[in-house]
Formats: C-alpha cells, structure tokens, sequence
C-alpha cells in the first residue's frame, strides 16, 4: 500500500487499523518552538468522535491521544511528532457476520481484489476512524497557522439546505447545535430529518462548506500544485466525498466573464469573490471557500441483497452503531485537511520568499 | 515556484512561458518497448490547439512536439522522454497594453505579489499553453493503457445542458462537431450560443464530463491517494476549473443509503454504478465517470475597471484572440489528465501485485 | 525538521527521542502477505542493543518492539506497519552536567544553532538511539528479500585489520564474538584492543564490511538513484560514519582499467569483481560489497576543553556508559540499512519489468 | 526507468542519451530574481567538455547550453529553467562494433537485462555525457550560494598523490593547468603518467578532493537526510566513482576519541576540523571538505575478452576518442554536484528557520 502521507513540508503519515491495537501518525516538519494547546487539539478529537450526540453512531471511542516524541516542555522541538490513539473498543466478533460477504459500496470488494486478503474487523485503513489521526495533526496545524480562521459547517442534509451564503451567517454558532448548522431553524430540520432517516434503518448524505479567513497572500503554486487543486485532493481523501467546488463552483459555469470576474479595489482586495479567494492556483487574501460534497454511508439497518467471496448471492443486515448521517461528524475532518494544506503551503512559500 | 512536476511513477515535468522560446516537458517513468504512435499525439495536441475552429480563439500556434530523447527506432527505451514545443508566435507587443495593469480574475496579481516580478507577455506559467504538454505526455499514457478508453465531452455551455446520461450517448461522436458534445441538436445550441456571447464581446463557462472504461480492477490507494483524489487534484490543476464532482457526486448528497448502495451482480460488478468506478479510493471494474466545472474566461472583450501596479483604478479593454469558451479545447487536456493519472497507479499497482 | 523518511516506495518514517515516551516507526509500502518471524526481528535488535556484551556500552535499554498495525494473524496486509519501541531507562538528571555546554564532534551546537533550541536530555534526533527502528524495519526488508544474503562484520578497529578478503572467510562466524569479526584471531586481538581503550576513558573507530549475495540483477536506477549511490547515502546517514566504497574502492583509484576491468564468463559472471556487484549503478547479480568508516566516538569519559551556550571556556568531563568503540554494534545497523535500500529497488523493478 | 531526477526544493530532472538529439534539463525550485551569469555557465561547461586538452578524449562536443524558459531580461523568473545541449557530433556507426557485445564493466550488460534494449550508440543514461546537464544546474546552484566557494583538485591519479593538506594549498591555481592539480609538480608528473597510460592503450583511476568554504551554518537535517549523505549520494551517482569520504574519513577509523574531538573556541568556530565542517549532519560554519574515488575508465584501447548478447566469448577492441584518466573532466562534475546539494538545503532551511 502507497499514499500514507499526506503533504510535502508539512508532512503527516498515518497507519492503524480500526481494529489492532492503535492508530497514530507522524507529523514531520513542523517548526520548532510552536507551544501547543493540548485541549485544544483534544477538543478537536471530541468534535469528531463517536457517540457526542444524539445523530450520531452510538459507539463509544474515547480517543485520547497520546504524543510521543517531537514535544518537550509544552512546546514541539522541530523533530518528528509521533501520536497514537489506542483502540479500546475493539469487538472484532462484531463483525463476523460479515466476514465472509462483499457489502454494497463498501471497499470490501475492491480490498480484497488488490490485496489478497482482507481485514474484516472494520475496513482496515478504509475505516473511517484513520481520520482521527488527521484530525490531530489538522489541529497542530491550525496552531501553526495563528492568524487563520478556519471554518467548516454543514451546508446541507439530503435535499435540506442552508441557503444563506457563508458571509449572512454567525460561524460561532456551528457548535452550538449537534448538526452543526449555523442557522437555528435550518439545523433543527436536519436534525430531525436524520432522526427520521435513522429510525428508517437508513442514512442520507450532505455537504460541508468551509471558510478560510486571513489566509496570506501567496500561498499555492501555479501550476500542478494549485492551492484549490490540493484541497480538492485534501477533501476527495475523506471518506465518502464525491464532489469539491470552491468559489463559484458549478454555479460559476452558467456565468458570463463580465459576471464573474472579481473587480479589484485599490488596495487590491476585490468587490466580489467569485474567484473564492483564490487566483491562478495562488490564495489573494479574499476568503477561500469551498463546499465538499459526501454520500449517504453504505452500511444501513436494513436488508440487502449482496454476494460473498465465491460470487454467492446471499442477503446482509447492517448490525452494530453507524452515522446515520456522516456530515456532522466530517465538520472536523474538512477543518483539520484544510489545515495541512494551508499549512503545507505556508511552509513552502517561505521557501521562495 | 514548486509543483511542475506530476506524478509519482509515471511522472511528468513540465516547462515553458507562453512567450519564451519554447515550452517542453520530460516523461520519467515510462516503461521501455512501448511503440509509440505520434500521429496520435500529434492528434491530442491538434485536439487542443487554437485556431482549429471558429469557435475558439483565432491565435494561430502551430504546437508541433518535437522528441528530444527516450525513444530509439519508434519504441521507447525507458529512459526519459524529453519534448518541446516551440512558440512561433510570440508577439510580446500584443501584450503591451496590459504591462501595468491586474487583469480581473487573472493570476496577475497574485503572481507579482508571490514572486515578485510579473512576465506580463503571457501570464508566465499561469498560461493555459502550459497544458499543451501535458496532452503529449498524457497522449503517450493513453498509449500505454491499450485497453483502457479515456472519452470526455463537453455536457454543458452556460445553462445548457446535455442532460442525457453518458450510458444513452454514442461517444464516439464526440469529435463530429466543433463544440465536442456527442448529441447534434444541443451541440448546435452550445455553438450557437459561444458564437453569440462571443459576438458580446463577452465568455461563458461550462462543464466537460469524462469517462473511463476497462480500467483494470485495484488501481488507487486507499488513505491520501485514493484513484479519485488524484483525479480531482488533476482536474482542479487544469486552469479554469472550480469543481470536480464523480459518480453520484453532488446530486448523491440529497441520496439515501438504501437508494445510493451499488447492489453487487454474482460476477462483482454491479448493477446500479453511482459509486462512479470507485470504492474506498479503489477503482472496482465499472465505468468512471465524473465531471469538471470550468469558469468564463476571464479575458473579455469589454471595457472593465481595474488597478494598476500602483493601485490607482484604471480601465481595461481586452484585446487579442481570447476563447470565448474554454470548454471544446479543454476536452482533450480532461482525457490527457485522466491518462496521467490512471497511467500512474496502473505502474503503482504492479509494485504490489 | 525535514528528513525523516527514507525509501520510496519501501518507505520508513521514524520518530522518537532516546529520552521521550517512545521512539517508533511507520512502513508505508510493505506488500501483504509476507509471513513474520517476530523473533527474528526482536533478534537484530537485540544485535543492537546496549549492554549487550562487555565491550559496549552497559546502559539497561530493553528495546522491545511492539507492533500497533499493518499485521493480522501474523501476516502483513499491505497497510502500513506501526511500530513503537518504548524508552524505560530514561534518567534525564544524567545529562544535567552538559545542558548547558556543547560538547565537542557532537550536534549539540550545531543543532541549537539550526533549530534554535536544545534537547540537551540526549541529542534529541542525532541520539544513536534512533537506529533502533531502522533496525526493526530493515529486519521486515530481509524477510521481503527471502533469497538474499546480507551479512556484515566487523573489518577493523583502530588500526587493526582483518585484511583478508571476505571470500575467504566464514561470515556464519560472525556472531561468534563479541565484537563480530570472524576471524577468531584478530577478533581477540580487536576485544583486547577496545577493553584497552576504555581502561584509557577513551574511544576508538573502526570500519564495517558488508556482504550482500544474491541479488536479484537490475536493482539500481541508472542516473542518480544508482544502487552504490542509495547505499552509500544509506551508510552515510547512520551515526559516526564517515566514510564509504564499494567494489575495489579507494585502492581502485590505483589501478589500470586493463587491470580493474571484469571479465566476463559465457554466462554473464564476471571472473573478477572488482565493479562490486553493480555496473551502471545496476546490479549484476555477484555479489555486492562495501566497507563503511566509523570515527572514534565523542564522548570520552576524560576531561576536556570545550564551551558553553555563552561562549566561554569551560571544562567537561563524560558520564555515564558509553561505548568504546561503536563498530561491534554498527554491524546490524548497517545490515537494516543495505536491506531497507534493497527492498525499495526491489519494488521498483517491479513497476518496469 | 526512475531517478531522474536530483533534490527537493531546487530540484533537478535530466533527460537525454549522449547520440539523441539533445540533452536538457529542467530546473524547478530556483528562486526568482538571481541575476544569472552566462559566461560563467557555459565556462563550467568548458571545464567539463571533452577535446579541451591533450590528457582528456579527443571528442569534439561543443556543448553549448541553450535555455528555453524560466529567464527574463537576465533575471530568473521563479518558473523552471528548461535547457538543451544539442549533441552535434553523434557518429552512431562508430559504435557498430560493440552493438552486439557486452564491454566489461561497463553497464551494456546490466542495462539490457533491466530494461530488456539496448541503446548501443553509446550506453543511453549511462553515458557520462549526462553530466553535462548537472553542470549547468550547478552553475546555476552556484550563483545562487553567492557567498560559498565551492573548488574542487585532483588530488591523485593512480598512485601519484597530493599529499599536502588543501589548507596549504593556493586553490586559486587549479585551472593553471591541464590536471587541475593546485601545485606545479605534482601537476606534471600527474600529466607525465597520463599520457604514458595513453600511449599503453590503458586508462588509470584517480581521486579528486573539494573544499566548501563560508557554508552557512545549520544545513542538512539530522536523520535521514544528512548534509554528508547527501554529498555522498550525489558523489556517488558520478560516473565512475567508487568511494567518497569527508573529514577524517577512513583515516578517522584509526584515531581515538581523544584526538579525533574538535575543540571549540570561543566563538564557536573549532581548533581542528576532522569532523570536516559537519556535525550531526549539520554544517558547523567551518569548511567542508571530501574526497571521491574515480576508477579507471573501462574502455581501454587493447584487445579484451568478452561476450555477445548470445554468451560467446569473443574478442573486443576499444575504438573511438576515450578518456585516460576520468579525473580532470569530473572537477567541475564534483563541485556542480556539491553546489545542487547546498543549494537544495539552503532553501530548505528557510522552510524552518
């Protein structure tokens, strides 16, 4: 297996599986002398762990990281960090109800053809719990990055939308709700619609839009390595994405030039930002913004029919405590992968300064 | 300037201003005895260039490769292969007029603001005629996946869509029409409508949608490199574009798991393919498919408002021979991505077969 | 603190201070299905270990490897393999007498001077220590690379040579000292040698020679990733090394090609092997050989000049347990080393076969 | 075929075989601004270039560099430097006599095997005219490390040594003559024993040393990525070379501690300097200095035995306008090498500083 790493200065590379002792991860090159704010990183883990509420999986992990090395006297020294997170809830027998099927848009199938085996404890390294260690090291980046707002909420919820762009709504209210929606009427019809969707034994998709203030003006090169090419790939990595458009997005392609450019002012900030921050792959100190698109989860509570390993069709029921709906819990996700690649590119352009 | 290099093992690295003598790129990684067909990658450049329609700009490149090195007696010979491209029509005065000014929407300011120094002839390496050598190293990559079909197509101009899923085109009348839109009737309205924003003196923007079949099963990793990752990071680093979405992409966010699941057929594949080709970042034998938001061109014939390198406000009139709709010659540079991309992980999958 | 990786495709990253938590590792790129002998890999790094005999250092360090992923039922799944090896003996008040000075020919000043900050509990990163993951993953490599023999020994200390050539000596005795000569004769004489020195509060260099055997023909990469090159980084970067050769060397300078050249047999051996195994910077199948330069260790347990953080003079006197001579305990570090490059050619011959 | 490409941040790709049409390179990651030297580039090519004098081959190869892009009014851009070097003189007929036979040591055989062709006009990559390429980077390398002197001498040729310390040297006269030996008699009998060796039809190794001068404190990282095993990674992936040593090197083997220890004065600077300007991995301020081992050339003008690519013995004999003795033509292949390493962690320390 390749693409463990994750960034070029800024350098995280995770392993662990769900189900073995622990995951964990090593950031190398973060600059030494950054103090760190261990709540904060832990508060981090906590956005994105199981059980936190009500709509969300029900079952219990802790996460609790642990550091090993690259800190000393509160402050990180420039060497490597390594982290691990134990895994204190392994029921493998769980899953053996499944150890023997392929489930439907899972990567059991596509695992088990590239590797030759299969670790049916829970996905192996597609277990959406690899994300943990992104979130931790997301969190030292957002240390690294003092000035940065970065801001994720959840846009939508099936066909519920948040329609109010980013800039009409309070950010500091994303965690004022469990679905972590900046609008109290619109939350409180996610909320319920997953409710809803659980209580069918089935689960529903959403977006995430993120919001990224004061980034300096600079970062990104221009050409493979696109700012917005490397978050596109940042988010396209968590689980369950299927789509990434920052600034105009989509919408923009129905637009006229004349309607979409971005006027400057003066002082060279503009009037709109269509652009979304973002210009020939290089941040220009307008907001960047962007909007990640995740499927429904696969694994549901109800009766489907799929094939096990010698081609046999047979039928399956999801057993045990999955998101009904994966979005409120990715609001960290997005944040912390937004967070490498700034803080990657942060790095890099002190480089060429 | 970082990131002119893409790829891990088949890699390619580009060079070249639109306004320098040449621009060019070197292939590493390309295994030996692969006999090449140049009029086919004559035919992706021809597929790019501009001037072949009149419904693209009417600069006139001549965008002839010419094969320094890695290829002996028609085979290449595994070591790498360098080209270049000459530019033969560098008019540096056409540029003149802008010298001083930010364009909207260009990478001009925020590439003086990075590097300090601006080659006003051209946009530097934010030109778009940088992606003429990625379409001959992506000609070469479509060449070494012989069985693989790699097919885009323009599937919408503005607010015109072809709405007819891929599976109800015959693609192979992609190239019948100047717009490259496999369906007659909406491909006229799309030429008729670039042919009228053009006649506004204004752009529009649109989407390529693009389609892979018979990539093998297993290409693509399961954590950061996912297959569809990488695509999205390739397709975002094409200039122009601000969105990427793949199978069910964003539509798939208002889905529910039960309606979204691909059920398995005895064989492996399966009957409904809204995971796009992929599952868990690894390709699973079905068709991939996905989509490419492209913005209007920025260059519009129209007088605007802008600032100089001083921040006063001045006006600007475009000049010169811009597109009026980036989207017909964007579709091989799609193709050319996507055969870079997958060429990559198809070399990355031997490693651990 | 950039640097912590090495390989391509058989990648190791390494963490961990000698007086932090743990040090650990991560293999990201061991293909599945390789079957573990975990005793073997606790044996090297019990080669390593201090206290292991009475001519090295006699600190308590267990060095006992735990394994957190990458591995099922004694397999590896092709996921990255992470490892920690915990530090039980870490009595930080040892190094308060040298917190505040630099010790000469160590890193001390000039790891303050780059990172602006100093672990003084140890040598942070540029602790010896450090090796000991380098150890376990080159341990993996060896199991990966079934069929190939790599087997150093100690060839000098001081000025004591073993001079006969490798060909004529039985490398299965190596282990049979403590010092890892096999030579029984010269290997007494190197003990007595080095208890000599340590009775002088001194220490003593050495050199270690390297025996790889069949290796496959065609690892290397003609250009700058040649096979002797990645070696010699690889020996280059253990701690104390100072020098490196191959094949006939330094003494090669001397010789006449009509001398120095390799006959070849009908078969494609050569008569002679004074290439050492690789031409080209590709191997050829004899086998590979090389010698690697150890400098004297730094710490000495007599007084001497030296200054502190403000720049004055002051006295230094070595504590704690050292070794004499690091040589004996160098040669499976330099065995992992050979192995985990090994490995990552091995792989990627793989990719264009 | 991998490895094409030397360094991180300035980073080096070469293509090209020495009876292609051209060689080139291209440069990313040189910063924008450095206002380049033509003359001094294309002077290092002059050092390098075959037919310069009358102890180096007779081949005339005017090696002129032409650059294609990444430079503007004299200045550099910031974007890659793409440059070719035409190959003028490629007499591929003079190679007919070895099209079918392996030439021993060198990598015709280990070539075939590996990539299954033969490019037998004159050993594709493996033909030293490559170094041609990573000479114009290092010029360039060179301009950029403004204030480092980076010389290298030759400091033996067989087994006539220089046996005076470079301190005691006047570097400056090393182009005074055809050896580039800095003193006068040496120089002779150096040049003296080449053309004797020539007139056998014989070649002869030698070894060449450099000296680092005003390396600025902090380069190299401490694991890994040692500032020396780099440098002997680069040194290594010279043709031809066998060995590389800095400071004491292997002579350091046979010192105790004692001696070997660098006593620092006051201003951090050291009495002695057998650590050779780097401690931990990292440059002290103090010079750098290392040796590197160059065998003799393998095609020598008398008759051998070999074999065909069918294994039967036959007789072969050199042909065509061959080096002597490699040693004078690899100064500047040495000091371009040494200022792509220094350059490349030069920009690699602004990242963490």
């Amino acid at each position: 297996m390749a693409g463990n790493s994750f960034g070029t200065l800024f350098k995280l590379t995770t392993f662990g599986e769900s189900h073995g002792l622990a995951l964990g991860g090593v950031i190398d090159g973060c600059p030494s002398g950054l103090e760190l704010d261990f709540e904060a990183i832990q508060h981090e883990l906590s956005r994105r762990k199981p059980g936190q509420s009500a709509i969300v999986t029900q079952r219990k992990e802790e996460d609790e990281v642990e550091f090993l090395s690259g800190i000393f006297e509160g402050k990180t020294t420039g060497t490597p960090i390594g982290f691990i997170i134990r895994n204190t809830n392994q029921k493998s027998n769980d899953y053996s109800h499944i150890q023997d099927v392929f489930r439907p848009s899972h990567a059991d199938f596509t695992y088990e053809k590239k590797y030759g085996n299969r670790d049916y404890r829970g996905g192996g390294r597609s277990s959406a719990r690899e994300t943990a260690c992104r979130v931790v090291a997301g969190a030292i980046a957002k240390q690294l990055l003092k000035n940065v707002t970065i801001q994720a909420y959840t846009s939508s919820v099936g066909n519920l939308y948040l329609r109010k762009p980013y800039q009409d709504l309070d950010l500091s209210t994303v965690e004022s709700n469990e679905v972590r929606c900046p609008d109290v009427v619109v939350a409180q019809e996610m909320i319920d619609k997953i409710k809803e969707i659980r209580k069918q034994g089935d689960t529903i998709g959403g977006t995430v839009t993120c919001v990224l203030k004061n980034v300096p003006i600079g970062l990104g090169e221009p050409v493979f390595d696109k700012l917005h090419a490397d978050l596109g790939k940042a988010m396209l990595s968590i689980n369950a994405v299927k789509g990434f458009e920052y600034g105009s997005g989509f919408c923009g392609t129905e637009m006229k030039g004349s309607e979409h450019n971005d006027i400057f002012n003066p002082d060279g900030s503009t009037q709109t930002n269509l652009s979304g921050g973002i210009q020939g792959g290089i941040s220009n100190g307008m907001d960047i913004y962007f909007r990640v698109a995740f499927k429904p989860v696969a694994t549901i509570m109800q009766e489907q029919d799929t094939i096990d390993a010698q081609g046999n069709t047979v039928k399956m029921h999801g057993k045990g405590r999955h998101d009904p709906c994966v979005v409120p819990r990715a609001v960290p996700i997005v944040e912390a992968m937004a967070a490498l690649v700034l803080a990657d590119f942060y790095l890099m352009n002190k480089v060429y300064k």
